[in-house]
This record gives C-alpha cells, structure tokens and sequence, in this order.
C-alpha cells in the first residue's frame, strides 16, 4: 500500500528534508554511496546526507551488514546489555574522552536533558546559548540577549553580549554552543575559552553537528568543554546521540531510559561507523572531494560573473549568495543538474564523494554556473549576504567587526526575515 | 575490542533491563524467537523483550530483512521522503485514526511534544496526569493531587481527585492517561469519560505500552482520545512513537524534525511490523500461550501455597507478590530456571511464544514454585499487595473500593518506597 501523502497533508510536523520550490519534499526510491536515484530513474548527487548524518555513504556494505546480523538477533538483544554497548562506550570515552557516557535517541533529547542536568547540578537559573540544539521549547526565544520563559539567553555568538553576561556570573548555570567553523574563526574560541574560563562557567559543547565531522574526535582544541555531545557523525544515520564530560554535571542523567536503549541494529551501526570515524580517514575521503569541488564551483561562478562564493571546507560548506534570488535560482538550476543541496544551510560530503563523484559533481555545477550566467550581474555579496550565510547555517551571527548598535539592527534584519 | 563495563561504571545513565541482585545488568549476546543466550551459552525465555516492544519476536525473520534491505540504501534514503513514509503514515491513520500523524524516535519525545502543544492550543496551565509519560523532567512530581513547577498535576488514576480537578475546568488544557488494564476495568473508564467529557476537556491516551497490545488498534473502546501515541508495539523493537489526532490540537508540532526523520531500517521494521499487528494476529498468538503459561503458574503456586497471584492476562501480565521479600526470592527463583522476567513490572509474551515454547515455560515456572514451596506459608496477598503491584506497573493507585482518607494514606505508604 503507497498512500500519496507527498506533500505531508497527514503529516502534523514538517521535517527537514529537501523539498521543491512549492515546499513538497522531493521523494527518493533508493541510494547508494553518494548517489540517489528518484521515483523516475534519475540520478542526483547527495550533498544533504540525511543533514550530514550520512557519512560513510547510503547502504554503505560494512555498516549494512553489521545492522543485517544484529537485526537478526545475532549481536545482542533490545531487551538487555550486550557487548557491542561495552564496545561503544569504550569507544566514545576513547575518542571524546568524559568520565561517563550517556546515550540517546536525538540531538534533541541529549541537548535538553544535559541541560537540565548541568542547570540543576550548578542550581542556577540561566543558560547562554548560541547555535541551533533541537526542537524542544525550551530553546525557543523570541527576542536576543535576554531569558525566555525557561530561562535560555540566546547570544547568537556575539561575544560582547557574552562578555556582558558573563560579568556577573552567579546566575549561569553554563554556556551551550554548537560550534562553527565556516564562519567563527580561531580569535572567536581563543577569546569565548578565556570569557568563560574567567568566569568559571562551564562550556556545554554541543558537537551534535562538528563532532567527528572534521577527525576523529571533538572538532576544535581550541574549546575545553565540561561536556559534549556528539550525534550526527556517529552512526551513518542510525538514530544514536552520545553525550560525555563531568560526572557531577551529568548527575541528574541518572534518570534518563528510553525503551529503545538496547535496540541492537542502532547500536551495530554506532560501533561499526565510529570505528571508521575514529581513524579519521572518512573525513580526510570526504574533504579531498569536497575541497576540488569547493573549488571548481568558485572557479566556474566568478568565471560567469555569478554572485555565488562559498564558506568552509570540503568537509562542511556552505553557498553563500548575494541575496535571496539568487539562492533560488541557484537552487533551482542546481535541481534541474541533479545536485541534492542542503537549501541554506551547509552540504556535508560523505566518505562515498570519491574523486570520480567529484568530477560528475564539477560538471554539474559547471553547467548550474553557465544557466545562472549573465542573469545576476547587477547584484554582488555583500556583509549582509555573509551574515544572512552565517544565520542559515550557524543560527546567529558570523564574527566580523561591528559595534553593538551594529549588532542590534543586523538582528533585528534577520529576525524579521 | 569488548571493555567490561558490565556494571555500568561508565554510564551516566541507569537504564531500565535486567539486573541481578546486585543491581548489575544481566548481559545477552544474541536472541531467536523467544529465547535469548547468555555469554555462558544457557538459554533465557524472554517474558520482558525490550519493555514489551519486542512483539514478533527476537530476529524476526520479515523484520531482519526488511531492516536489512533499507540498511543496503534499497528502501528510500535517510536524506528524504520516501514512499515507505507514506505507507507508514496511511497505516497508522488507518489502524488508530486520526487527523493527523506524528513521528518521533520515544515515547519520552513524543509525550512532551504531544503535552506542550495541547497545552498552547489551549491556552491554559494544567495537564491532569496518571501514568508514566517518560524520563522528561517536566514529569517529576514530588506530592500528587497539586500542579508541579510544570502544570503537571499527578492524580493517580484516582478517580475523585479528578473529578474535583474537572469541577473548575477552566484551567486544565488536558488530562493524559497511561490506560492499563490489569488493575483499571470497565467501570473506571466509563467514569473517567464521563468525566472528562462533562468537563469538555480533551483526552490524551497515552498507549505507548498498550496501544496494537490487546488487537490492532488502540486498547479500548471505552476511552474517546483527542490524541493518541503508541510506540513498543510499532516496529518490534526499533525506535519508532507516532502520535495522532486533533489538527487544531496538535499544531504546535510543525515545529518537530530531527535528523533521524527518514531513517529507512526504523520506518521498514515499522511499515513491516504494523503490517503483521493491524491484523490483530501477533496479539492472539502471545495471548494463547500467555494465557496457558498464566494458568498454569497459578495453579503452581496455589498448590505449593506459594502467596504469589497473577493480574491481566497473556499480553500483558504482572505477578503480585505477598511481599517484597517474597518478590525477590521470586525473581532470584525465576532466574536460576532461566525465565527472564521484567521484575516488579508487566510481562509481555512475544508473537513467539507458541505452544512449544509455553510448555517449556511452564515446567520451569512450576520448578521455580517448588523451589519457594513452603518458604512462605506465613504470608499472604493483601490489598496492599495488590496495590504495590498496581503502583509497580501503573505508576498509580488499582481501582478498588476506598475513601479519599484511605487514598491518601496509601499513596504517603507507596510514595515513601
């Protein structure tokens, strides 16, 4: 039985994924490796990767395999502890380091329980925070710098409204960023570090996206979090998000059991994926792809007189447009070549984005930069193209220079949109 | 590499499984049908399978390899929509009803997003509350009958204590309810909606435990839920909830996406298992040995006038113990047979528990009731018995004749343990 519900009618949430330009999700029959194939046989290249939780490649056949032995009941049950569990908290604790490990279904989950943990282990009221962490309420802020109902200050990684916070520390409970490295560069952490460390506020690092993203562990030294957690790199899009750090902190985990917990395929794919991760080889496939890539397409636009550049390296980037046209054109003609972006936001290849997936990719783009060619010639990237860029993929502000007044009406511009 | 951390020294969790005496987890290595294998090779039969969400049975043939074939990228892809989405979406419209449909990866995820959209839809303060409705801090309530820091207001499946809650309505956005039905019967569910509908507030059923449990849909006609969620009987064991109901009511769910959304293994053990319990066929095969294996304990422990009775029937049972002390010889009993029980709480046969299987049960239980023969010939079942094994497995107060003095005496008894 297939319903047609593609345009999710019966659907009360509307998921992520990428959609055509009347907002239906575009449907997929199958996958392998970079490539996806549609309902009429067509080929795209996968640049999205489930939100770049794919990074091995689809039905990649050592992880497949893996989670076809568990699903047949051969490699621990879903009703208790297995070794393959002692195998990935051994893992995790290898790789991220932490006193203890805590394991979840969701980013969104881990993100709100260790902030309920660490809020009531430090008993105080308020939580910083920049960076997108999952769905929940709680993390929902109508206005900048000030609590919401729950007691979140969303900074949008403005270091001056940190600083500010930061002054008077008794009320913090922690700082929570999902770090950024397309548009924060080593000057923003070196200063948050000595911000918080001054102010002995602990730093809640949420690496659901940048963890084992760029090697095998955390993806910055230059942060020193009291906890982190780790989701989208970790199981080739099986649903695991592992968090680690302090003890004390992460007391109140103690609590935390779903009924899934066991649940033996997400485990395999978990311990088999970050195995690879570890080694750090995935990234380094990935990023060789992705840098000529990177490359190839600044080439083609400035070629055409394209007002396109693009932001980080090859194993997380973004395009980064003069305006909103011009993002909708691109994304258009990028559709009709095939090429599966992550609208807005940043496109992660995956071990599978080989040197020969690079050249079909180069060509494709080739020919999206030749369709867009003479069409935006009056329009050119400006500061405001690069924060609007920043805000799509980081959720708060890229690190330039700007007063405070600068900051407020940059704000209020893209809080509006 | 295999690091013991049997004892979960690294985790900062303490999720729900089998444990020994000792608090330490029971370890499996692999699982077939209904039995599980110990690391010493001796076979378990398995009464908990994963909290009751292993339905058809460890390494289900149909289910491995449906898992199998979306693990190889040939079922739709994790990147987005797929057609399996929308037979997974039409099944579940179909079997429980609903306007619309939700997807999450817990029951714990799916209740709050459920409770705070009700809630803003409705624009007032409290949920009446009985049941486990998952790990969420928003949950934890330190003295029933009054509202939590969170508008949660535990009622215990206490009838009267509802009644004066619905007598001023204008507060209440909802009441949700873990409908159970070994210690609630016909006559609690005709009042509570009575209630609830002279009081014009909606219903949230939570069926996360209950809901494809009994036959294939929802667990009972007496209740006329606003919103409904099921989840262990969805997808034998891998991490699917669903929820569905009212739009109007459950608009604030637009807002839901994780990054998991489309993960092909969980939406193929889904569409597969539901497939099997819409036809109610899975729900009869456990309930006939379930009910031979109930039979037949009872009438072990009655002639070996052991005070251990039995509530429900064979989907979902639970054994009342006298006492504590004879709760845990019980347990310890059951374990050197080899029967694995979910202590204290609901056991839940699997579609493979057949005949064969429960007359292997059977001779054990009945050497484990020889083994407690004339241990216990002082005690006997009491109300508080009954109780206690209500409280164990409902997270409330069973359904028995008692004045509000009495209720409040109880719960102070049971809330202290």
């Amino acid at each position: 039985m297939t319903i047609d519900i593609g345009a999710g009618k019966l659907l009360a949430q509307e998921p992520t994924c990428p959609r055509d330009a009347h907002g239906r999700p575009r449907v997929f029959v199958a996958g392998s490796g970079a490539y996806l194939t549609d309902p009429d046989g067509r080929r795209w290249i996968d640049f999205d990767n489930a939100r770049g939780s794919v990074t091995l490649g689809h039905g990649d056949e050592e992880v497949a395999e893996a989670i076809a032995r568990a699903a047949r009941g051969a490699a621990g049950v879903g009703t208790a502890w297995s070794p393959v569990l002692d195998s990935l908290l051994g893992q995790l604790q290898e790789v991220c380091g932490g006193d203890v490990i805590g394991l979840f279904r969701t980013g969104t989950a881990a993100l709100r329980s260790v902030a309920c943990a660490v809020r009531d282990a430090r008993d105080k009221p308020i939580i910083l925070s920049s960076g997108y962490h999952g769905y929940d309420p709680m993390w929902h802020c109508d206005e900048a710098f000030s609590p919401n109902e729950h007691g979140i200050v969303e900074f949008l990684f403005d270091l001056d409204v940190l600083a500010e916070w930061l002054a008077s520390p008794d009320q913090v409970a922690a700082v929570v960023i999902s770090p950024d490295h397309m548009h924060l560069g080593e000057r923003w952490y070196t200063e948050f570090t000595r911000l918080t460390r001054e102010a002995d506020v602990p730093v809640i690092a949420d690496e659901v996206k940048v963890g084992l993203r760029y090697r095998g562990g955390l993806s910055t030294d230059l942060l020193d979090p009291a906890v982190w957690i780790v989701a989208k790199c970790l199981a080739n899009g099986s649903p695991v998000a592992a968090v680690g750090g302090d003890a004390h902190l992460l007391a109140g985990l103690e609590e935390v059991s779903f009924t899934s917990y066991f649940e033996p395929t997400a485990l395999a794919a978990a311990t088999t994926t970050l195995r690879r991760m570890a080694t750090g080889e995935p990234q380094r496939a990935g990023r060789a792809g992705g840098d000529r890539f990177i490359a190839h397409a600044r080439a083609a636009f400035a070629g055409a007189s394209v007002p396109i550049d693009l932001a980080g390296n090859g194993n997380l980037f973004q395009f980064v447009c003069a305006d909103d046209e011009v993002q909708d054109a691109f994304h258009a003609a990028s559709a009709a070549e095939g090429l599966l972006f992550f609208e807005g936001d940043n496109q992660t290849p995956s071990q599978a984005f080989t040197a020969e997936v690079a050249e079909d990719a180069c060509g494709r783009i080739g020919r999206v930069a030749e369709a867009l060619a003479g069409r935006f010639t009056d329009r050119e990237l400006t500061e405001d193209s690069w924060y609007a860029g920043a805000w799509g993929a980081m959720d708060g502000l890229a690190d330039r220079p700007r007063t405070r007044e600068q900051t407020n009406e940059i704000v209020a511009r893209l809080w509006e949109d």
